[in-house]
């Protein structure tokens, strides 16, 4: 069987240096180049004739950056004969662009999708997309993975008897349904209107919360206005505490210093699908790793093992 | 005939702006949002079906940004209907990045032309690309202007009768004959080695340039380093003055400082393919517009009318 | 400006009549032979030249005889030069198979998309698809109306001031408040856990809707049993009245005469984008005709005005 | 080398059976759901990842079912990662849509070769199609095998000193002799008009036939209108005794009944490509089995061996 | 409506002159040079922009030369950006490759007609392909013409009535029927079996021949072989003349020499989809123009007019 | 690892049996046939079922029927089922046309190098290519590799103390530089202006070459124009003696004849890529055989090894 090669862009080489080490394999080095007119240049600096590829590269910000980076990649391995090329994305940014709710905008997932295949990509490996919707808009195979067994584990040891989870939205509740599954907790939801990309309202909670202690459930938190509108209401029905976990962090604009600073918010649980800039560290902050998980999926790709028998759809 | 429609992205409106004007037709209006994740989004804000679309966007810095822009208007005016939709790139920076001079990277103008294939452009008007070749790379039709009449048209006036014009290499060489043909003054050529993207050495000048005014002709100008070491040759020829002209002036690491310091720099020229920051003028830089030449390619584009009569290849 | 010429397929002659009625063009006339082998032949009975062709064939049962009916279609409108051939596709069935929640199986309505591209189509007009997201699917542009304004003229006459818009589940919600919007009356929702094809179940209605007239809006009503379940819950929270609203009237496996037997029913509306066949009509039954909004946007799309414009999005 | 994994279709799971029974290989299990609005879903049963597939499902009636039974089947296995899939298709009924005799419409054997790329078919391996131009309409590997080693091992045993194998028409004549180089016999022919799809004219047979045992050759026999024109032809020509054969026994609208019912026809062989419904068999209807010649060419493709010297062009 | 333009390449300029002539539009001249190392280059001197062009180049001796050039002017309309491009193949040599009659060849004419593609043809307007089904290897739309009308006016004026018209083979019946159908005649065809491409048998004559006028009908004659063999077999049966008539008048190897030497043959017809050099000509042959044909095909192309309702097929 | 198959087209099928000598492999052999009407068919001789196939091509006089041949290769291995299909072309002709520099012309190159991936192409192996940029070109990857090591262990016996390298021109310069690096000697360069195919114009020559031995160092000669006059150039710098040397000998109109008939030219050498007329053979003429360095490139690719860990760029 021809040998894997693994290489990391710039956007998260910590979690390449981690899958790695989990797989026993070494982290080929690259060389990115800015020139004085600002292109970028991206040498695979590993023999990858006959190879089967892996380039690590969550589209996380600076997106556009990290997106030609991938695709300059890409494009080199394919020059560089590689057998077979596989785009390990942890975290991708344009799925949240899945439909055309405005006229005359890009279904930025799709655009994005094809210009990976253009540039070479002759799979996908990526976890918990915005909308699994978005698994159709690549032409190439796919392995969508979720972190809730991570995030399932993270919680099992405490006492749960009286816990529930909540799904800010409806859009998430099939996993959030899943994860109380996992746990062995009942399920509520809140019923959530969204007008715009910043703008959403969520006008009550269904299911039993009062007294309980919640566990918020989501793919990602980027500003937090969701969750922060969420907490609002369950304080509202009086629970009893309130616990965050959602597989990507981007916590932008101040979203953890906000979710840090609320009492009843006893614990924020991520993945580190995103990498986390250090100043935003907060203690009750907790990262969960997911390149485990990806390191196991990535040597089932490799030795053709099925991956679906691995990470069970939620 | 169908209508002409014309956007522009964020990477040079002043130069859309006065091609509209010379075309007397309005610059259509663009929405750029830049969600929480970083992902951009573009509306069009004009009826596009079955119009003659034109984007006018040159690769400049920040080039990731203004390519992914670009890929994101080519896919909305696609799925908008237009009936045809032309890339307006008054400068392609990947241009330079023609040749695979490394094993494993990507030939990155071979990259972006696919790009810009897959997310929908039908055709490309650019100008003086680094070398002839990269109009092979794409697979759309592409009009190729030149900037050399425009260039020519600011020197004509003054008294040329003792005028060398000097190619810093003679890759250019063949454009500094066609202008001095066009000035009616002998060209001489820097013998030139370039060992990689900021590391010149220009061994000496052949050609009269003894006393003479020297009119420097380069396609672009970047950190300058090229020029300046001409010029170093060109001070040991004893030359009586000297001029600097290219088509794209992008002038970056303070570029324009160091040559508007040199004393026996007389005059820098560019034209406006790249946009200018105000802080970087000198009182020494004059900039030519190309926006009535690009305009007129749009107009005959349009219309169906020959290209090649207009801009005849150098 | 190149002519039109419309065809239709055999899955619903009618609307095509009518919508070639509201145009005022003929419909021309496609001859559909079946072989002894059981092979499908299509030809089309009208020059094809440089015209603007579009072809009508809504998926509706049998789905696969009228799928591959309409790629014939297709590939006989591109070998007689069609100058364009839009698919008019106002009821898309496959648009339900629009993710992968199981391994190994077809994201059906990707694959539709890709061999409508295959077999020749240059764009779709359809409407109210199941998810928004089916947009991305197609490589070709598709113009995607929805009829909530026919359906909301219906009930604009009558007394609303105790009415409210119920929609089954979160993911039609959003249509269902436009619709809501229109008539002025408030909206709820079911909280809805689909388990799978035929197996859901409605635990709970958010909103106020006791002692109420209801207006059940979904986008399409196939078995029913979702519509049936929401009846239930709403009878528990002692509604006054129920009509049910949609655009897709399926009605297979009986599901118009257990919907009309219930007392409580007082009206079923939908449109005519699938064909009804006359032994399933009950006296409650209302059908109204989207084939002046097909036809206007056909007229729309021939022409190159804005579609958008029309039919904003709910 | 990878392994083999076989799915059956709906179209004829007896030969797939067959087939893996051969192979010594399990058939792999397909579940194949119809939904309420009749649209398909088929889930591949089995590991698929880096495997070579081989996707068992001729295109026999109801065609356009098995049609799209299949396309879902070959993008279910491209989406699983398959490393090739091969489409074993026994009899493809399109194959004789393979010119366009009439004005717009479709060649539908290229359409649908077309739409089995598109679906993600790496190669094919079929069976006496019906010219052999059509090979070239795919864009894939065909192998392209032939039945007559079975069809003459089935006469071999009889005296064959006073036979002669007849075909109906020309276009079938270059078979119709290597079938009699491998009996030992003389070969003759009718001289045929096809009119249209069911009506066909022999205006005479052409060789020695009176007093002679006829084998009657044809590749398929549908409603059979062409055999028992010959054989009327036959008649006048005084023949001993007929014979029928042919590889794909499609026997529609009765033609089974009809030739058993003729006297001087003692025999009718044919081969299993075609799946046979129960109620059609007669005494005088010989069924040979291509499954082992089948099994042998999948046994080739998988390791690599030359498939052309097995079955050498008739 | 966008203007015609018409080239001819090196093939058969005369043809080319001729069409314009009818057309009553002017031919555009090309340039062709051919470099030290033996490339071609070919220069379309005239605007192409938005233009509707055609390219005439039969594929003649020397095919490959031919070809190439076509290829090349193909890819230059396009790169001139016309608006279309059609190839005007009044005879297309490799259409006799199209089936895979020994293993590891390549099907010829898929290859070309795909080659065809690739350079940038847009349609494809051809006269009497070698079979019908090579129509199907285009992914392009075709029309295909025949020469019956013009060779059929030829002979209208004689007295037909002993006169009977003879197929050389099965293949070409159809097209023999169609023209003895025009001329009132009977037809009959001669029992060929082919072995090789210059090895043929024809082993007897069906139909009515004694005593009779003769005119043999091919689509094309190349060495003649058939032709002379047909003779020896109609000589048999005693006619009492010969005239030969094809489309294509290849007549390689001294065919014509050969032919018109025989005293029976008393007229040799052909059109001038081949050029004649002139030292082939014999007093026996007669050349007809298909230009006029050619002509208006190409006038209803560019003007959207049905081409089938003109050609109707034989 | 799946097999090596090595078939040879006829263009030089010298360098193929070298390149199979060297590999230790048999040369698989091919069957072209010419038809009575002019066109090739080409039958690899082999299977190739899952092999590892090399077609050895270079594209030289004549280059068009070298060219279709390559073609019908190519696609004659992709439908026999090659694994991969890799065009091993020492001499690439058309890599000359590499820009436009007239309107309305082809970019052969391009051209051809979208050719050959249609027919089949999966890689191409080269050897000094006009110019470097025709790498990006190739949608396939493509192995660039050049002789400089073979031309310089040809000098490197002799006494190099007082020689120079001499480049005709600046586009060849980087080699000429790498070249003399390897020689341990100085590099000087005609500054030459090419007007046209077949018009050069050397005005100076740069460096030090007075009273030394020159080695004049090219890609290719073939008319010699060039080389010539730069000899002239440097007989008025009194230069010692002249060694000329290139990759490709293609010596058309008498080049051969013409410096081998100069006094002060003692030495021709090329390599093999282009084959050699016996006639044109002179006594100063060495001719270098590249084989054993196409065989490595061929083994290495064959394993996966790096090639330009061997190769490295000049």
């Amino acid at each position: 069987m021809r040998d894997i090669v693994i290489f990391s862009g710039s956007a998260h080489p910590e979690i390449a240096r981690e899958i790695c080490h989990d797989l026993g394999r070494p982290l080929s080095p690259t060389r990115v180049s800015r020139f004085a007119n600002d292109c970028l240049e991206v040498q695979l600096q590993d023999n990858c004739r006959e190879r089967d590829v892996f380039i690590i590269q969550p589209l996380v910000p600076p997106v556009q950056e990290n997106l030609v980076e991938l695709l300059l990649m890409l494009d080199a391995a394919r020059g560089a004969s590689a057998a077979r090329t596989t785009v390990v994305m942890p975290h991708f940014a344009y799925a949240r662009s899945d439909k055309k709710d405005a006229p005359r905008i890009s279904i930025g997932a799709r655009l994005v999708a094809d210009l990976l295949s253009t540039a070479g990509a002759d799979r996908v490996l990526t976890m918990t997309m915005h909308s699994p919707q978005v698994h159709g808009f690549f032409s190439v195979p796919v392995d969508h993975l979720h972190a809730l067994s991570e995030l399932a584990a993270h919680f099992r040891g405490d006492d749960l008897s009286d816990t529930v989870v909540v799904s800010p939205d409806f859009g998430n509740a099939k996993a959030a349904s899943a994860f109380a599954r996992r746990l062995g907790t009942p399920v509520a939801a809140g019923a959530k209107q969204r007008f715009s990309d910043d703008k959403v309202s969520i006008t009550s909670v269904i299911g039993d919360v009062e007294g309980r202690d919640v566990i918020i459930l989501d793919d990602e938190v980027a500003r937090g206005s969701t969750v922060v509108e969420l907490i609002e209401r369950l304080r509202e029905r009086k629970v009893r505490s309130i616990r965050v976990a959602c597989t990507h962090g981007l916590f932008t604009d101040g979203a953890l210093d906000r979710l840090g600073a609320m009492e009843d918010v006893t614990e924020i649980v991520c993945t580190n699908t995103v990498p986390l800039a250090p100043e935003k560290a907060t203690p009750k902050l907790r990262v969960l790793s997911i390149a485990p998980a990806l390191a196991e999926a990535i040597r089932r790709i490799h030795n053709g093992e099925s991956v679906s028998s691995l990470f069970d759809t939620p």
